[in-house]
């Protein structure tokens, strides 16, 4: 294994190091773990809080800034963060209005995130979950009881995080989350497995002439193993998948993410975006707005994942409105 | 080797095809190869041209638009664009106000960019030609007379392509680029090489426990050969190097770019940024800006480069201006 690290225990600690010593617009609590707002909590607005296992970087300490999360909980690689961590993130950005929780379907995620919605509650604030589960590849998978989440939760932040911005209330936030979710929906495939800093070994073998197609963000297996084949065919594979699942037709228009899991080059994702946007058209709808890079990673492992968001007019606009995190700025 | 290709021949017409799908505020001349700000040309304005090998995305094509550069010529991959690719790009964005090129020093585009400059010239097309030769590791490389350029690039590209935003002329704009050349260091760590398409296995061989120590971005040797450290003592290695070169002290100012190859998470470059201020902090340097993801890649290669610019409150100023490209976005 060879990584860039200090040791495989302090990656997450070295991490939020180098986020504290760049990002001055943020505030890293290090005993929680926490990467937060550095002006929370904003009297009066909805709160978002995410988080989840770490190694899916940007996900979700590049999400936080105005516009979009307040705080984000990052666990250890590949491992849900904890209820008192996510209770102390939401202590720490609740203005009153109450805070949203996006979580990803992991059963451990979940898990911890309901704890800490009710010790939330105990301690009077708010809360709201939106569960992100984008992922048409499998109903159930190693970590999961229904879909998995993964690129939809980088839409659903950006979109409630915009509502919340305007002043919106709690219940209106979560309502749109969940309009977000149930919009998208996503296809993952991995050409090679990830490393774990602590395994200091791939998750799982795959051969070299071998894909794995539908996979999820920890290198779970998905619908099947398979040849390499030419991307335009792995395109359709997925199009396919997500169209199935989500048909779209001419009047419909798309917001797209074509998101490198980690170890595959952006002019690969481009060679991808392509094909997409050739499997759209040819079903009459347009890419309205779309992100072609590295967003929801599953640490060195190269492949890509595909979400669309069948996108109303609403979404659009809060889409485009100012956003303002270390992964994702414009407007401002 | 397993990449989300079509076929080698046509990855960048096809990454162009993706380009022009999802950026409709470029244009993508398929012909010339180009990539164009879709209102170029700008009367009135300098204009900043720049290309080379692909294979470094989002260099060049993803630092388009306004408040960077107006064109882009991708080569293809580790090969420089041709003369006519280039004054091509330089035609379609003179607006009267000349054109910048800047040119990374590689041998092969120092001498196509040459061409295309003396070309323009025959035309009408006044250029001016900054060279970009920021590399500490080594004087004279494998494609080199001099020192590789790298990081600096996206330094240069973005502040005086601010200044050609404010309508500085040409030889302003050519000495705000030379200055920031010369205000620049970078040196590189891989951990891995990199495969590209058309020959389909590493460029290089490196053994499972070494890595390459001031590595180019095609894979170039660098100084030595090492086994693998902690990230606290390769950073120590690349800041050494660059402090050697260019002292730092207190009263300095710096912007960071702490860059990922291609095929490194973004939590490991987050580990290597906190022991990059760290090195700064022990000189009394702020980092007074930063970027900290995959910007000037090297294909699928694992590990980072690092480049510390000392900037002046001018080059801060114009650093900060807006820019509206697809890979950096600030602003607008």
């Amino acid at each position: 294994m060879k990584k860039l690290i200090n040791t495989p225990e302090s990656v997450l600690t070295d991490a939020l190091t180098g986020i504290a010593a760049v990002h001055p617009e943020l505030r890293v609590d290090f005993d929680h773990r926490l990467i937060v707002r550095a002006d929370a909590p904003k009297a009066g607005k909805v709160a978002l809080v995410s988080g989840g296992g770490s190694g899916h970087e940007p996900l979700h300490g590049g999400f936080v800034g105005p516009g979009m999360l307040d705080a984000a909980c990052p666990g250890e690689v590949f491992t849900s963060p904890v209820p008192d961590q996510v209770l102390a993130a939401a202590k720490a950005v609740d203005g009153g209005a109450g805070v949203l929780f996006v979580v990803k379907n992991y059963t451990g995620d979940v898990m911890n995130f309901q704890l800490a919605a009710e010790l939330a509650a105990d301690e009077g604030v708010t809360v709201r979950t939106v569960l992100v589960d984008d992922d048409v590849a499998v109903q159930d998978s190693t970590w999961t009881a229904g879909r998995r989440g993964t690129g939809a939760t980088l839409f659903v932040e950006k979109i409630a995080g915009a509502l919340a911005d305007r002043g919106a209330d709690l219940n209106k936030v979560a309502e749109m989350a969940e309009k977000v979710n149930a919009a998208s929906r996503s296809f993952a495939i991995a050409l090679t497995a990830c490393t774990t800093p602590s395994a200091g070994r791939p998750g799982f073998d795959l051969p070299e002439d071998e894909i794995e197609i539908g996979v999820g963000i920890h290198g779970e297996p998905g619908r099947s193993r398979g040849k390499l084949q030419p991307a335009k065919d792995l395109v359709g594979i997925a199009m396919d998948a997500i169209l199935r699942d989500q048909p779209m037709a001419a009047g419909d228009k798309a917001i797209v993410l074509v998101n490198g899991l980690g170890g595959t080059p952006l002019i690969e994702l481009y060679v991808v975006a392509g094909e997409v946007a050739a499997v759209l058209a040819g079903q009459g709808v347009p890419i309205a707005a779309s992100l072609v890079g590295d967003y929801v990673t599953s640490l060195d492992m190269a492949g890509v994942s595909i979400t669309v968001c069948r996108a109303d007019e609403e979404m659009l606009e809060l889409w485009a409105a100012p956003v303002a995190t270390p992964a994702l700025r414009w407007g401002t």
